[in-house]
């Protein structure tokens, strides 16, 4: 009868709180400011949500980073195959149009971000196996839909053949992140800018 | 005379500890580890000095790092300028040679850290513009030495010319960024090996 108490309790404090919401909460957070800047009091605050219910939810601020990248990454594969959906042109004109939005994007969202990927990646796998382990699970999953474009692409003639479609995939999406950096250190969209002219120079047939 | 009693004491506080050897410290943590997760006490304990002495010559952590940045880029120009010194073959070779090595190196490193400007541009440029703008000048340090092979490897005709040489210098070094989040992931040179086989068949004339 207790066990069943716990459980029923438990379960009423869970219902209280959208677990997606605090999730895309903290994704928005952790992509601004990072990860070891944003201590728990300021992620509850963020996603009201008292301290109790958010470990009903999460083990532990790690727990929470891995499933807010999880929840990050495929929402972002529903985006990305929305922008490459065929009626959206030629597979190198989507794949400019993909592009050619995240930029834009960054702009309005003030040029202070980038990629939530990126972002952990850089600031906690190198301290972290599990996290490194999930940024580089859902970076490999966008890679793997933006790389059956490329393959259109080098079906059609457009896209050079001398790389795989998964080596054009990984390199152009990780030349924009190291673009980031110098975005974010400028607050320019130029950086962004030159890594999309010289990089779809390089990979045209 | 208290002044005078006063800056003695200071200078005889400073001498004690050497401000060159702290700061290489902080980089050397800073790389490792990010900077919001090395808080002040791990930080004077790996320095080696008392939180006094430590604010005698650091008005603040953001002043610490803004230091650490000019001391790593400084220190770093003298290593890029010795790697692309004429000796070590044609402009293009020397190139190669230097990226070759630096992802050598990280690879003795354990691929965990990749680059102190990359990783706090990522990290602090967001949120602190004076950080911010500390990073970026480095990288212009650096890709300004860069820049110069890469014009000498255009007037002998290795290097491609539909781009200026200051923008190939900034497309290759942040190329190499971009491939430091997927080498930290996954604790793997393949990215950075990956992006260096691309990159360079991309600028070769």
């Amino acid at each position: 009868t207790t066990l069943f108490l716990q459980t029923s309790l438990l379960n009423i404090m869970r219902a209280k709180y959208d677990k997606e919401s605090i999730i895309a909460q903290g994704a928005k957070l952790f992509r601004k400011e990072g990860y070891h800047h944003v201590g728990i009091n300021a992620l509850l605050k963020v996603c009201e949500i008292p301290k109790g219910s958010f470990y009903n939810f999460f083990e532990s601020k790690e727990d929470f980073v891995v499933q807010t990248l999880s929840w990050y990454g495929t929402k972002q594969q529903g985006y990305i195959k929305h922008m490459l959906k065929p009626e959206n042109g030629s597979p190198l004109e989507r794949l400019r149009f993909f592009y050619k939005t995240l930029i834009n994007e960054n702009e309005q969202d003030g040029l202070d971000a980038g990629c939530l990927v990126n972002n952990i990646s850089i600031e906690v796998a190198g301290l972290n196996d599990q996290v490194g382990k999930e940024a580089f699970q859902q970076f490999k999953s966008w890679t793997n839909i933006i790389a059956e474009t490329v393959e259109q692409g080098q079906e059609t003639g457009e896209i050079r053949k001398d790389f795989s479609s998964t080596q054009i995939a990984e390199y152009l999406h990780s030349g924009l992140y190291g673009a980031f950096p110098l975005m974010k250190s400028q607050r320019s969209r130029q950086p962004l800018d030159l890594w999309f002219s010289m990089a779809f120079t390089f990979i045209q047939a």
